[in-house]
């Protein structure tokens, strides 16, 4: 919700001189400001200003949710996936963070001159077979076509809708001190492995993107314990430490996480290591954070190792009264920092 | 439907040497192979498959319309509007020719590196004001940044959702023979109107865009003669000639249009004749053609005249039984041409 202060401030503070930097794509803090600076100032309303990754929608009485997102990826194709696959499933996992089950998705593509017919093939066969195992379908879309030098290869819009079946409240506003943090596996491979064939950077064991539709997880997450689950976020731009930061701003709680508790594949780990990376920051694809209320954290991490998509889950944390709005991380070391967003842009075009 | 046939021969024909082209993005005939061959064969599915601007959804026995648009037009302000403008009214518009009435809309930016605050902050506030004449909310949004010199300034997607609350079936299949063509107003407006600013092109009176949102007229088509309405489509790129083929070829009736009959400015009418265009294949982004039966002609050209967005409403032909599949024109000079789709691309990102 949007305060006199803000009313007054929003957007005077834009010069002539402001440009979008690639830092405002990060999904760290300059996006967050331009966000609340400019989308939320020009579109303000009750649905979008909760500012979740989706919309909750009332038409005649039924419940929908209703998100967004484009992809603009480089390379299109990478370890594990492609810019198809990507498309469906972010919108999939923005759709059903909230507990819906997604049904319908749009596709816009903006495709530049002399793109590989081939490759845009492959691109809709990928996402065809991704909506498949997802469960969703692909019912209406755009196809735009930009000269060459003016886009590049493709850029793919999906928006999805889904059905809300039930009426517990889940939101990051929601979190309750003594919330159990779940992370449904490792963390960072999304991101590495982007960046490892972007860089052309070989690895012993090669690190694929973890993309995938997380919406069967979350069925079992809501089946394994309802009402107790009190918010669900997937960490894509950003990393952990975007989504932490989020669920902690938005409820005015502290959040604490345990470091040696945080999976991370080794190869991602040594990768991560070797480029000066913290994986806390690094985009995942298919992985969710969940806060559910500590007597249902056991019957929830069982259910999601019990899940294909949540085998190495773990409790990294929980929330807390102590210090609110931050994120402290106790370090391996035995000492303390606090995980803030990102400040600058750590990997343009991970999604 | 996909017949065996198309099942055996798609997407077999391309080939590693096939790209896409501008006129891909044309909305003429080369932009219906792409969809044909690539994207309804990839996604088939009977919503998909209906090829109309929107999809009809059923969720839980409630009747939505879902849609999505991007736009990439050059320049990004026109005389009559902008980028913003163009992407609530193109979107609504979709939604609304199924009769539907459009409630929410998601967004989603590609902005390119360094591109103005100033003005993306003026294409929010602009989306905005539309976003209110239409009765819409932009509910959920998206935002990418791309480096310089891979995008273009700014594209913008759309999607959105709006109610259906008819039971009419409404579709370019559903024409009937002896169904009178009725459009909302002049053609080409909105072509001319981006050609001259890109071009620098001064008329005596300047060529401003019609773009609007329809859904208004659309209304007050419904509730002046109801089940007689048979079909409504926007003309927008591929200009009404790609419109009336669609009606044509999906009914497999045959279309009669009076040269003299089709309303367009003076000015525009100019612009076309010094540089060579016909104004059936220009770009309209607020003007819609509505296929009624005759009995009820009258009363929709009176609702439709009795609107701001109507005024110059007129019955430009009908359809008939003969030449099936055809668009025939009745010239000014007496004799009788084909209007068939746009076959290469005459302005691109015109949206």
């Amino acid at each position: 919700m949007k305060n006199n202060f803000e009313a007054q401030s929003c957007p005077l503070p834009i010069t002539d001189q402001d440009t979008v930097q690639l830092a405002h794509g990060s999904g760290g803090m300059m996006m967050n400001d331009l966000i609340s600076r400019l989308f939320l100032w020009a579109f303000d309303n009750p649905v979008l200003n909760r500012r979740d990754d989706q919309a909750l929608l009332k038409i005649n009485g039924q419940k929908l949710a209703f998100s967004t997102d484009s992809f603009v990826v480089d390379p299109l194709f990478f370890p594990g996936g492609d810019i198809g696959e990507l498309a469906v499933n972010g919108t999939v996992n923005d759709v059903c963070m909230c507990g819906a089950k997604p049904l319908f998705l749009s596709t816009g593509f903006i495709i530049e001159e002399c793109f590989s017919m081939q490759e845009l093939q492959r691109v809709t066969e990928s996402m065809r077979a991704a909506a498949d195992r997802a469960g969703v379908m692909i019912v209406t879309g755009d196809t735009k076509v930009v000269n060459k030098g003016k886009g590049d290869k493709l850029f793919i819009n999906t928006a999805g809708i889904g059905l809300v079946g039930h009426d517990y409240a889940l939101g990051a506003a929601q979190l309750k001190a003594g919330d159990v943090l779940i992370v449904s596996g490792t963390l960072a491979d999304h991101g590495m492995a982007i960046l490892s064939q972007r860089e052309g950077l070989a690895f012993e064991s090669p690190i694929k993107s973890d993309t995938a539709a997380l919406n069967g997880l979350v069925e079992a997450i809501l089946k394994a314990a309802g009402g107790e689950v009190h918010a669900m976020r997937d960490p894509t731009r950003g990393g952990a430490a975007a989504t932490l930061s989020e669920f902690a701003g938005d409820s005015q709680l502290g959040i604490r996480i345990e470091e040696k508790a945080i999976p991370v594949n080794e190869a991602v780990k040594g990768a991560c290591a070797l480029l000066g990376l913290d994986p806390m920051y690094v985009a995942n694809e298919g992985k969710l954070i969940v806060a559910v209320a500590e007597k249902s954290a056991g019957k929830v991490l069982e259910a999601m190792q019990a899940h294909p998509l949540g085998k190495c889950a773990a409790i990294i944390g929980h929330a807390t009264d102590h210090r609110p709005g931050r994120v402290v991380m106790q370090t391996l070391f035995g000492g303390q920092r606090i995980v803030d967003m990102l400040v600058g842009e750590q990997l343009p075009r991970i999604c």
